[in-house]
């Protein structure tokens, strides 16, 4: 299936010196510029044709290709070939997320430019780390920093003046992406709680273990609810917290953390031990799941009585900052220490980006790091207070979209999908078929398939029969999206989630994220046909 | 200094449509390439002249430039006046990491056609976190995993069969550099360690506190030559371990860790306290600073009898497994137990891109985390054994570049690099104006200036005079790499080195990196007598 090798490639210096100076002849100029047209157009093909992960070559048979372990000797392709296979056998097998029928996860099309703005952080290969490798671009990240910064948080003209090129403070950092930024986030909140005092060096320094000693604490706590992303539960894992202790707060009927339930958690907690801290609480700015989010206002008061660190994890909602329109949906946001936002999500970035904002300029102070050799005390680079080391130049991506797009172009988009969303709403709500699982707040929602016999028989049914008949609904939603994913013309994703709480009730649901700003009504009634269609053909015997 | 805001321009959705949908006809079709030929070819200019940080403008005058931070409602520019100003206003303050005098820090010249591979990797836009927004790319992944695998710890043929896609097991991971991949490494050997027993469900879930207890350790130590990159204390921080916890073990002459004091320091430590447990070793193979790779299979042996994990940070060596010539250099890597490779770095590939290689395929599933929407578990999702979620397709960028130059291409670099810094060693030992400080075991060597007169006087100082002296060499070296990376010309780097490992010997020295194929002898002699050309005219009165 692939381009033979050509086995009379060698490798020698005439060829290396070929692939690493740029060549300057017309000739070969214009045969480098056709290869990036067959990039830029030669994917266009399957661009237009695939959506999901067909099953016309399974996975199983697909892995068989790639099963070579051996690194050749010499070369086995020139640039045009890797070229010509990329697009001829890899692409095809990839799933195109830029179709308008990719409806079900948080990647989507991204605007061709930013293509092209990649491809020059690619070719300046600035290293972000420190500033003997990127200069003008630490400058540049500092500026769309505090950009981004302003609109969350608002503060005044001399705030940013002070702060926008200020070598010593930092408004935010670009990170690898959600996780790393929620990471980041409860890595310095933790850091801020068990600072250095007399006989304690501090956290960072001496551990964990002596910290709680140091402090009279035997357990942490960081509270989100139960619909947090689980990179949460990750972070709190890595830093020694102990993924058990991110305690999952029941939700409220519309989605939202149950205030109620957490100020009882919060009181259980205390009346357990004096020895548990609340290290933080987690506000959601559009869940990954259901779209939705927390009462962020009364969550930084809540977090402010008790002394805990308040983060906002907006990887998906925060551009809703961008649109007049919605943007109150997340009011309360300003209040938050720190906010993750996601580049390559509704900033529609290309993979991999994140960022972290902070409330106060100085709060990352605790995670800072020098050596000899990068990163000296004092000196103006940025990976001083970052987790990563080195790190490409995204925030270069981000500025430059923001002066192509205006923060009317993202509002564009962002009001398109909470308004198609609202539209695919109340098709689903139309159509017998279908059960509307989470109203959307924001651009994502989830529904099923549950037939409206069925809905009257759960509606008189007990708790035994009710579980019995849900969990062949689930077995049905599951194999629709199967079925669908399968098919390639279109794909929603689905999760389970938990009906009034219940951990035993879990409901399989069929998930719609809409980001594409190709992705209309009409298209989405596409979908529920074929999900119909698919129903009646295949599965109505399930249910019975 | 920037192209003047157009402010004609609106935000629309004719304008969003025609950003997102690829240009078809072949007059916007031939705009768009001729803009790749711009970011191509335009940035030549800029990639031919400068090369450091010139001060021209300085830093402060730049930053002058970039405060504003109010978002535009409107687009500020079109994509071609933010490609013009790119390559105008920022490349020329960017630093020119390509260019053969550029020899200060791991970052350098990649090929051209990484820029052509990246970009094919963003206009797919494929999320290595789950199968559904990958597939085909998951695959290859694991494949070109299981060939660097291969090139590391040389297992059978039935053991690549078994494993190259199997879905269960992980030979390697990418993350988002060394410092991700060192972090991850020490995360698994943490959880490894303090695994779930009765009454304690694993240090991943439990906590740190909980995990000591259970396992009555109250201290965790990894012990690491002092010459140790600074993210391993960042990881021993991030981990709850405390960075005090890693001990740094004094050096032999020769600049490898001095396996006596290592014993010794084993020995005190069990001394000390029953209590401590020797969480991890960790052997380098190309330190930042000197280049040199520690005794590896004796840290093996000390390891193993230990019961300690033995991860061997390659992030710079690694590649040098590609040469016949020095492979042996690294004899001992395949008992390591993890292994820190980076892309950025020796294998030439743009950022952000690190790896991380396990000797037992089983090892990462310590840090597995599974949810309901992606990662589900039994699913073949590369994002359950990551430390970050959403992540770009690098894999496809080496796989690709792994057939483009074969094992022989990287080969011809590594050995290229070794043997031109021994070669500059040569040239820098004949110079009398020069002192050597380490003589490069792979591609990377320290020296200062110190005339002949001033190191007859140190050789017979006694400790107070020698610091004195010292003293003054370092303000001369410090202040002459400033002018040579001021002037804009070539570049080296400087760091700060213990003479007899001893911390208040500190000697500033120049630091230079030899990977870019294009620097040969006779650059290095240019910057050679660049910097004896800076001495004598502005420097030689401050060491008297």
């Amino acid at each position: 299936m692939f381009v033979k090798d050509q086995s009379d490639l060698v490798a020698d210096w005439d060829r290396l010196f070929r692939v690493f100076i740029r060549p300057e002849g017309q000739v070969s100029r214009a045969t480098l510029i056709k290869y990036m047209d067959r990039i830029l157009y030669g994917l266009n093909d399957f661009l237009k044709t695939n959506v999901g992960i067909t099953e016309a070559v399974s996975l199983k048979e697909l892995s068989k290709n790639f099963t070579d372990t051996l690194i050749h000797d010499n070369p086995e392709k020139k640039l045009a070939d890797v070229i010509t296979c990329l697009i001829d056998n890899i692409a095809p097998h990839a799933v195109n997320v830029s179709s308008p029928y990719f409806v079900g996860h948080m990647t989507s099309a991204i605007p061709f430019f930013m293509v092209h703005l990649k491809t020059i952080v690619a070719a300046l290969n600035q290293n972000l780390v420190k500033l003997e490798t990127s200069k003008v671009v630490s400058i540049v990240e500092k500026q769309v920093i505090a950009k981004i910064h302003r609109m969350i948080y608002k503060h005044s003209d001399a705030f940013y003046q002070e702060h926008v090129q200020n070598t010593d403070t930092t408004l935010g950092v670009f990170v690898e992406g959600g996780t790393t930024a929620n990471l980041t986030a409860l890595w310095a909140a933790r850091n801020a709680k068990f600072h250095p005092k007399a006989g304690f060096a501090g956290i960072e320094s001496d551990g964990l273990a002596a910290a709680y000693r140091a402090y009279d604490i035997d357990r942490c706590v960081i509270l989100v609810s139960r619909l947090g992303h689980y990179s949460l539960r990750k972070s709190a894992g890595v830093l020694g917290i102990g993924n058990q202790n991110v305690i999952p707060i029941k939700t409220a009927p519309d989605n939202r953390v149950d205030i109620n339930v957490l100020k009882q958690t919060i009181t259980r907690l205390k009346q357990e031990s004096p020895r548990t801290c609340i290290l933080a609480i987690v506000g959601i700015a559009g869940a990954t799941e259901t779209g939705t989010v927390d009462p962020l206002e009364t969550l930084a008061e809540i977090a402010q009585a008790e002394n805990a660190h308040f983060h906002v994890d907006a990887a998906w909602g925060g551009p809703t900052l961008f649109s007049k329109k919605y943007r109150y949906l997340l009011n309360g946001i300003s209040l938050a220490d720190s906010v993750t936002i996601d580049g390559h999500k509704q900033f529609y970035m290309p993979m991999s980006c994140g960022m972290l904002y902070l409330k106060d300029p100085t709060a990352l102070d605790v995670i800072a790091y020098h050596s000899n050799y990068v990163n000296r005390m004092g000196s103006v680079d940025l990976g001083i207070k970052t987790l990563s080391g080195s790190r490409e130049a995204n925030s270069l991506i981000l500025d430059c979209a923001l002066k192509i797009m205006g923060a009317k172009g993202y509002a564009l988009l962002i009001d398109h999908g909470i308004e198609t969303a609202a539209a695919f709403a109340r098709e689903i709500r139309r159509r017998d078929l279908f059960e509307l699982m989470t109203p959307p707040v924001l651009n994502i929602l989830t529904y099923r398939i549950c037939p409206p016999d069925i809905r009257k028989k759960l509606a008189s049914a007990d708790d035994a029969e009710r579980r019995k008949i849900n969990e062949r609904l689930n077995t049905v939603n599951r194999r629709l999206q199967q079925i669908q994913r399968e098919a390639g013309h279109s794909f929603v994703s689905r999760t389970t989630l938990l009906q009034n709480n219940c951990s035993e009730d879990g409901i399989v649901v069929l998930r719609s994220v809409i980001m594409n700003p190709m992705t209309t009504i009409g298209i989405l009634n596409e979908v529920l046909d074929e999900q119909e269609e698919i129903f009646c053909s295949q599965l109505k015997d399930l249910v019975e």
